[in-house]
């Protein structure tokens, strides 16, 4: 009998826990779910109670983590990402395998000597984005150049978006993640990346303008913003010399532009305090970023700011979100950001029988004999349910699979790393297809002419 | 006989030294002048050997710090602004008044109830800006208030430009302090003022688009953008409940308008090290913030981005500083903003006879018996030659004066302070318009429309 000791059962551990329940008797595994709230652990594992056992666990308790670790067999952490690393030094010290959706982090690589010495992995970035967009890339990557073709360019591009069928809203988006991420994308620092060579700069000002357009079959248009730092992808994935390495963010065509109109106005900010936020409606907190002027209206304001006409599709956009009406703010001593994204949340909620959509598409550029080759690759997955969301399944299965094979003895490496090895990549990809989690692949011959235009 | 111990023999000292020296002889002082590098400070004395000497000073030497420091009578310190403090620490140790030119730091203010103590001043902020610009506002509020008028608005802007005769580039604009300190103008945080009683916000990338147009007669027009943190100044200068308060930075007509192209590209950006920046030429430079297209020439692309036409004054700015020409940059591991003023310094360095030029203006708004009255008073100092310029002698002599009067026993206010007491800026500024350094002040009413389309 082995013991899977997850920590966290918030919204993103619903597919996990299907997945390594569904596995457990098969595999003679005992699941144990840790939450600092019980009562999320036990409504998690609802349905699994011969296989699984719920406890309270608080990652800041020594005894916690001594206790709950030291007898586990592998370690899940989906706790916020900033206490994984607590989590991975008593598991090291025990001698426990760890796995986690998160970024690595210095800490967490300085742990991999130890990690090796106790030949045990503590594999990180085993989720969707990061995690399935390596090892999708990789996989592709490490085929062309098995091969002995020249890759010329790599791009990938990620979206959490709402499906078709829940899309009812101008701006063809609801939140189906952590929103303070969406609010404050593209912050924090210039973006970077390779074009054909180049090393080319986007402040943040621009990046919401400088989209590229891509249209999946059966999907339609989306349109992808540049992520911050696509330069640390070239060492990662092996990419040395490949004049284009791009990343970016998907979202529906039209909505970047529109954004951006929050960016220039400021409203995106999460750097101060505004005054007064408690009792200003969202009028006046759109004025406040506009010249005084009481003889004009805050709309009329905004469009001359923003060089935007009264039938442009931002403003469609802006008013649907009641930017321009009455409504409380009602926050105390907020940041821009923080009220934007209140704004937000009440519009781009899920509805109940709303489903999310996860969309992947990755481009790789390379040379087969003078000819000049684009393979794209393309994930669609959509949620089944408000707690099987495709967010989960693709955060959650990943993360499960792997974790079971290292149980498996399938995963053998050992020391902190990333799914970015073939024999970690091949049986997680294989097994995510067959459960519907698959790629699409194509290939075009590019004609001079396009590829000069590029 | 009284010493006075100068740190810091720098640019801005020329003044400063002239006018201790000059008046050394009738109020028996010896000053001394300390540098690291003690050449500096022999060039500095020269001609005033009969009451000045030179002496080489490190701060970061505490026997030097101890020696000099307690010796003195009162200590100047023209020290780059983080080492004021070093000093401070000794001077109240000793019971040795202090003046600076620079903004008072939080250590600095916690100096403050020791210095009482021991009966000694700390006086900051006694330059240009801060310095005479705090003592003309507090002399317009303070005139206004003791009359028990209601003050409704007070705005302040300064500029640091060239003189009209040496104004000979189409930015009208030449560097006659710090370049970094210009190229990095409005970058690290937003801009916050009060309108009518509205907080205002605006983000870096619309500051340089949002000026207000001033002209002074006899001086044209100027254009201001707004500083920082205009409501820092309202507890400073006593304008609690002032509906408008506004504090800018003075340029050339058009000026702001062609920076911004700098502000939208990103390259005014020193938050990162650009690639290859040793090899790079001005025009791949400005072609890193631009789109990949190697068909289209650097200059379109450019337009194109910032929606620029061929004959805006932009471009002819733009290209009269060669961005887009194959001079080589020739920086190893620079940030663009680091690159950005390596260009600038190249075109707008002063030329040998060239003369700088301050300008000061500030606007006071107050109601007097139902008239509205706008007040402005402005000065324009212009420089000499290359040693006694403008900046040198505004920043220079008021810190001189200061420095004077706490010896002649005139100023008696202990503790850390600025000057914003009558007591302090009333003699400054008599002695400073005895020496043709000049405040103009005019008073307008203003009719009903006027007031209401401010």
């Amino acid at each position: 009998m082995k013991t899977i000791i997850i920590l966290g059962a918030g919204r993103s551990a619903s597919s996990l826990i299907h997945y390594l329940c569904g596995h457990a008797s098969a595999n003679e595994w005992h699941i144990k779910v840790g939450d600092y709230q019980k009562e999320l652990a036990d409504e998690k594992i609802k349905g699994f109670e011969k296989v699984a056992t719920a406890f309270q666990f608080d990652i800041n308790n020594e005894e916690h983590r001594e206790t709950y670790i030291s007898q586990a067999d592998i370690v899940v952490s989906l706790l916020p990402a900033r206490f994984h690393i607590e989590a991975a030094k008593v598991a090291v010290k025990h001698g426990v395998p760890l796995t986690t959706a998160s970024y690595i982090t210095e800490e967490m690589q300085a742990l991999s000597e130890e990690a090796k010495k106790k030949g045990i992995i503590l594999l990180n970035e085993i989720g969707l984005d990061p995690g399935i967009d390596h090892m999708s890339a990789m996989k592709m990557i490490e085929e062309v150049k098995e091969k002995g073709y020249s890759i010329e360019g790599f791009e990938s591009f990620t979206g959490g978006l709402v499906a078709p069928e829940s899309d009812n809203n101008p701006w063809n988006y609801k939140f189906t993640w952590n929103p303070r991420n969406v609010v404050l994308a593209g912050q924090g620092g210039a973006v970077r990346f390779l074009h054909n060579g180049k090393h080319k700069y986007i402040p943040y000002n621009k990046v919401f303008r400088r989209t590229e357009r891509i249209e999946i079959e059966g999907y339609g248009k989306f349109e992808g913003y540049a992520n911050r730092d696509s330069l640390k992808y070239v060492e990662k994935y092996g990419l040395q010399g490949v004049p284009t390495v791009y990343r970016g963010t998907l979202r529906r065509p039209g909505f970047c532009r529109a954004w951006s109109c929050f960016v220039t106005l400021g409203v995106t900010d999460d750097s101060y305090e505004m005054e007064n936020t408690q009792d200003m409606t969202y009028r006046e907190f759109i004025n406040s970023f506009l010249r005084y002027n009481p003889n004009d209206s805050v709309e009329l304001k905004l469009m001359q700011y923003l060089k935007l006409s009264q039938d442009d599709l931002e403003m469609e956009k802006l008013d649907w979100l009641d930017i321009f009406s009455d409504k409380k703010v009602g926050l105390p001593k907020a940041t821009p950001a923080q009220i934007l994204q209140k704004i937000l949340e009440e519009k781009w909620q899920l509805d109940p029988d709303d489903k999310d959509m996860i969309v992947m598409y990755h481009k790789l550029f390379y040379k087969k004999e003078d000819k000049n080759i684009l393979r794209t690759s393309h994930m669609v997955v959509k949620g089944k349910d408000q707690t099987y969301t495709a967010m989960s399944d693709t955060v959650g299965i990943p993360l499960a699979i792997a974790t079971k094979l290292i149980l498996q003895g399938k995963i053998t490496k050992t020391g902190t790393c990333i799914p970015i090895h073939k024999n970690i990549y091949e049986p997680v990809l294989e097994e995510l297809e067959s459960m519907g989690i698959t790629f699409t692949e194509q290939e075009v011959v590019m004609s001079p002419q396009e590829m000069s235009s590029l």
